[in-house]
């Protein structure tokens, strides 16, 4: 299995809500049959209704509402100032911060957010993690540095 | 707020488990302070400690063992052959096929798998969507197809 990712699919609940939330924030995405693609970088992020998800995973969906769901998604951004200029739009678009923007203990400053579905995110400026000018992530060499 | 996802964490409560599965599969990542990093295209896998990972999300973890996470990570492979190819490595690997390798609606082909620490995945074949010679995915254009 190589080791990459093509999608990360959300499921939701309310699917206009969820898209209306990450057009909000300025994501652009393309609707095909009650599902929303979105294409990020090499990868995509798909909203899709969760009980379809749960059922064509064929797995029960027993959470209880508002469970964390065991994952977080994160965007590493430029600086500091990125951090909080997106905090601030986030609230603005309906997004509920769970952790306000705050240093981080290796030495970066993030928070984190919750979309109208309860997916966790994180927004973390990382001094140790290269950002390139495609907005693609290069891990450092842990062992090197 | 830029349309790319820089990680994807993973909760896990076996560090070592979730390493062995994903190394069985033939990732190779870099352990620094439990934390595992697997660089995956231009972003990054990460397993951290489920508790650990709501704690700095600011958010209670009240799931029951084995609910779904109302998430899915995919991964489209190149040809029907791949999807039988990996759901065998899966299940040699320990993980757990909870659909089997069959027909999708849109004319693919695909299966799904927990990983140990019960993180759902789609292996899938879709013909309508472009996997270009990097690994990276780039969607249709819904509109013109």
């Amino acid at each position: 299995m190589e080791q990459r990712i093509s999608l990360v699919t959300l499921g939701v609940r309310d699917l206009a809500r969820a898209k209306r939330f990450y057009e909000a924030l300025g994501w652009r995405g393309q609707e095909m049959q009650e599902t929303v693609f979105f294409q990020t970088g090499g990868m995509a992020l798909v909203l899709w209704g969760r009980d379809q998800l749960a059922a064509d995973a064929a797995v029960a969906d027993i959470a209880a509402a508002g469970a964390f769901d065991g994952v977080a998604l994160a965007q590493n951004v430029r600086s500091r100032e990125d951090v909080d200029r997106i905090a601030a739009e986030v609230a603005a678009a309906g997004g509920e911060v769970t952790k306000a923007p705050a240093d981080t203990f290796y030495g970066g400053y993030a928070f984190y957010f919750r979309d109208p579905e309860g997916h966790s995110w994180e927004v973390a400026y990382n001094p140790g993690f290269t950002i390139n000018a495609d907005g693609t992530l290069t891990l450092p060499d842990f062992a090197a540095s």
